[in-house]
């Protein structure tokens, strides 16, 4: 049986983007902190948004919004976004892919109801803005939410992520109870914008997503000697800089040859005055690969090579994982379809891994069927008020998401 | 006409040092900071120590000590050191050099008065540990200091020094009125632990000292781009930490090659964040030589290396100078004497720059002929509780000191 055909309005998408930015950024950007009165607001606006859809709303127990549809068959394909955003961020990071998804459930309402059961989710908190926690909500429906430490994290003024939470009616002893909502769902589909610059060179607004990467997040710490500047000869000295120094610059040259990614975000150095040789510095490191074992290889490598250069400068090294997370793969046959909508719509369906985290990557742990489609970023700039599309490249990602949702409907029906 | 013998017991200076050791120490070291009480406390002590002794006391307007032994010549010759310590300090640091400096006044006073005038002054402030301006009392002295700066100057619980330093009965405005101080002064003679490993590195307990190096201090601020760890290629980054890594290497490599002192103590990354590639790097570099010119050179050198590896690295690159101080020589002639008494005690007279900044270099900016004297250090180490000198080789520094100033006096009469 053939599916519905998905008459979306696109413009209806940009306008009501542009309705939310209005609602909820400020001279900075977007202000829409999980948890805050303006993620409420924001929320409410978008509670709103679905007077007249005939669809069924509730939030579960981690705080996720469920917006449903209901198909023929009930087991669903799920559409997803996120309303959350970074504090000063931009105006399509996940609300992009709730409110395309919002404009795919109208144009379904609109056609009768469908031969399965379409659900929009608005998941709750992917950015870990406040707390440090990504992914929370969506990482509860996975079951992979790390209980234990979600209940000891609090913010940058000591509020208690619980306490901050209930407020909102999150028990955060409950959360896990949200585990079974992906249990029957037939697939999971969702629309981002890139954040990153690889389709403005390729000069394409489309692109299919392979998977995210697997991430290996540490700090390294090297212990030297603090010294006086002046009277220690360069031959004594015991440089815990240096040697973070020549570790970041090797695992730089190695990720270049690897086509991995590896970041350096952070390095601390103490006593950190500049006429003592510091004693210790800490460096944190983030590897990322899509191939587990790649990246695997990888952190070995890196860690064979800092205790070279520990030994070789006479400093001690100590790692301290800070998080990681396997790769995920999204479906393949999802993957076939979106890449022969894309090509249809953009005439070239470029592949790509994902080396930021998304809550699709929760969704593939929880053994659900799932693609991403990305769409061009301006400049590859996201997480600042300057995130932008062409409106052009934000029509047709709507497009596509419409149809590979059609297309999606008719292999389930 | 020969000068007088001085006959010294050097054991009193090390039961002096022992006795304010208990004074003023606690389980974390030294507490003689300048300007606090337990500084007040050691000079009152100090005080009590020339009971007897016929002299004159007097504290100029920066704060500084002058012990006046009048000999038939009033123009003095000068012994000198500092009470004051760095927080949890050790018990030699400045200490050796009064304590010693007060034994040769003690045998210089037991042989009747001296053809010329002795002078012993304790330095106020030559840590600059509280409000980072090291060297306070002695620059006043040499007119060096830069009193624009200093009305400035706070610690950090936002005490600001003029406040802190009237309450001891120094006026800022006026500390430039001790610039008269070492006018007529014939010469000037310090002794000092040496602060580094040398000496011990060469088995021997004496080293003369040839001058203090020059030092450059800057801060380099290389400013890159902001960008997520995840979507950005490795190739797209404008990584500010991955330059200034670079420098530092490139310095260091100059450094040993070029004999010189390179010291990278403070790195700052902006944001700091794991999965953020920093935006902003700041870099303290502090280079040190004795040779003027050499040290212009390594300077013009590293600046020249900073644009080179901005360029290819595609980020700013910005140096702002912290602090200088050109080289400082010693008077040729002292320094012929010192080596003439460290080989009579010692056996072997090495020479070395002082990699470390000491108050004689403002004497030496005043004019006056100067010589150190500096005395091994056990493991190199200064400026913490555990620094120490075999009581052995503390001996033969007092008795090297009042040789020394027994021939400087041989050489005035």
């Amino acid at each position: 049986m053939a599916g519905p055909e998905l008459r979306t309005e696109p413009g209806r998408v940009i306008a009501d983007l542009k309705e939310l930015r209005a609602l909820t950024a400020d001279e900075d950007g977007a202000q829409r902190l999980a948890w805050s009165d303006i993620w409420v607001a924001a929320r409410e606006w978008f509670d709103r948004k679905l007077e007249g859809l005939d669809v069924s709303v509730e939030v579960d127990q981690a705080g996720n919004k469920w917006v449903t549809l209901a198909g023929a068959d009930p087991r669903p394909l799920i559409l997803a976004g996120h309303i959350d955003s970074v504090p000063n961020g931009g105006w399509l990071d996940g609300s992009l892919g709730l409110l395309a998804g919002l404009e795919v459930l109208r144009a379904a309402a609109a056609a009768g109801p469908p031969p399965v059961t379409l659900q929009l989710v608005d998941w709750a908190d992917e950015e870990g803005a406040r707390f440090g926690y990504g992914m929370l909500g969506s990482s509860a429906v996975s079951g992979s939410l790390d209980l234990e430490r979600v209940r000891g994290l609090s913010d940058r003024e000591g509020n208690a992520l619980p306490t901050v939470l209930a407020a909102r009616g999150v028990e955060v002893e409950k959360m896990l109870a949200a585990r079974g909502r992906l249990a029957d769902a037939r697939g999971y589909i969702e629309l981002h914008i890139e954040q990153g610059p690889v389709l403005e060179d390729l000069g394409l607004p489309l692109a299919v997503v392979n998977g995210t990467v697997g991430v290996e997040r540490h700090v390294v710490r090297f212990g030297g000697q603090a010294a006086h500047a002046g009277p220690t000869p360069m031959d004594r000295r015991r440089e815990a800089l240096a040697a973070a120094a020549r570790l970041l610059l090797a695992m730089r040259e190695e990720a270049l040859e690897a086509g991995s990614k590896f970041t350096a975000g952070r390095l601390v150095t103490r006593p950190g005055v500049a006429t003592v040789v510091a004693a210790e510095v800490e460096l944190t490191v983030d590897q990322r690969h899509a191939d587990a074992d790649i990246l695997a290889d990888l952190l070995a490598r890196a860690k064979a090579r800092a205790a070279e250069i520990a030994a070789e400068e006479d400093v001690s090294c100590e790692w301290t994982r800070l998080w990681g997370i396997e790769p995920m793969a999204f479906d393949q046959q999802l993957i076939e379809i979106a890449t022969g909508v894309v090509e249809e719509l953009a005439g070239e369906a470029p592949r790509m891994d994902s080396g930021a985290l998304h809550d699709a990557g929760e969704v593939v742990r929880a053994g659900v069927p799932t693609v991403m489609l990305f769409v061009q970023s301006l400049g590859g700039i996201s997480h600042t008020k300057v995130e932008d599309t062409r409106e052009a490249d934000l029509i047709l990602s709507v497009e596509a998401l419409a149809k590979l949702v059609e297309r999606a409907l008719e292999q389930a029906s």
